[in-house]
């Protein structure tokens, strides 16, 4: 089971997933995201890299609100490397991974599966409390508590294999592993056409990386201003 | 926040949250269950016992199967006390209260509420893994560690006041609290009307309830073959 978002951390995670051997089940979310068009991104990656199934849920997160991604709150802007990942910023969704997890948890149950892989990383990450290790542990207890098959044969694990990455080495690991990044979407504002902003926390951080490893990111940008 | 049900157990907790002076928003979901009745009977619940709003939220847990509440496997019925509660039965849904417990966490979060209030127990229950104490407990470290709130803050508490209650015991309480039992809906197999079964193992354990206090359960049965 991967959840996998359209992005390029999740791409990377469903890649090592099946070169390490398993075959992966993906899970996206249509959940209000203003970003939508990463749905899209999600089933070309689940696609390409040889998901057996691609299944995307409804969870109306919009309607509660609280967040940059899904309410009409602004998506901060040109913030430097070291405003990101200080304080927790307003593209944070409340409990999201949470409820994505428990949501794994349910199918991985009945497929059943008992390897949940998801990408978050906790260096050159955007500051959110539910991709931080001690909270993937915590879900990890709740899985093996909660369910008839974690309590009859108390298995399932939780994985995050980036959590210690830094995006540079995401892309690295990603491209020895024949992800084409072109496909993945990562920005949280896109335009109507799915072209990312370039300038949201999450395209500073994927470009950044990048850059510094003297790439130009295959995804399609807005052509800025005068640019 | 309170999970209602539409049963007789988180009828009762959402009168003891109301009588212990909180406003309660009361959080139901359409899950794909067979006895959909109940969400008519939640809405009643959370108006007689003045709930400040009620949801009703969709996630499907149908099209993932591996449940009699779910799909298309017979619900138990005509199960002795003894039967009941020994190993996890057809009915457990897989990962249900992680599912909810996590939606609700969500809004709770949005609103702000701190406190989160399910009518699960561990006494005269069907045997499900996520309606043990230790579950509970790790969930409310999840919601600690995986939200905005609960790291800035660190309060998010699952209250679970019936754990160790009887049913016998939940009735008697409900009823000094003014619960109106008769909107209550407990059957996991109840006619398109919305009489129950009375055979279920969630009958039986209402049903010896009522009989122990001596009482006639309000709540509408279908009439026996010849009764």
């Amino acid at each position: 089971m991967v959840l996998v978002s359209g992005g390029m951390d999740s791409a990377t995670v469903l890649a090592l997933a099946r070169a390490t051997g398993f075959a992966a089940h993906a899970l996206s979310f249509r959940y209000g995201q203003r970003h939508a068009v990463e749905l899209e991104a999600a089933s070309q990656v689940a696609r390409a890299l040889g998901a057996a199934t691609h299944r995307v849920e409804d969870v109306d997160l919009r309607s509660l609100g609280g967040s940059a991604l899904t309410a009409d709150l602004p998506v901060p802007k040109d913030r430097s490397g070291g405003e990101i990942g200080h304080g927790i910023p307003p593209t944070y969704v409340p409990a999201r991974n949470t409820l994505f997890l428990a949501y794994a948890l349910a199918w991985a149950e009945v497929i059943p599966a008992r390897d949940i892989f998801l990408g978050v990383n906790a260096l050159d990450y955007s500051g959110y409390p539910d991709c931080r290790p001690e909270f993937l542990a915590a879900f990890e207890r709740v899985a093996n508590l909660g369910t008839r098959l974690g309590v009859e044969e108390g298995s399932f694990r939780i994985h995050a294999p980036l959590l210690h990455l830094t995006k540079a080495e995401i892309i690295t690991r990603g491209r020895d592993l024949g992800v084409d990044f072109g496909l993945t979407r990562t920005c949280y504002d896109p335009d109507a056409a799915g072209a990312a902003c370039g300038r949201c926390d999450a395209c500073a951080l994927r470009l950044r990386a990048f850059a510094q490893l003297g790439l130009t990111d295959p995804a399609p940008y807005q052509r800025r201003a005068g640019g």
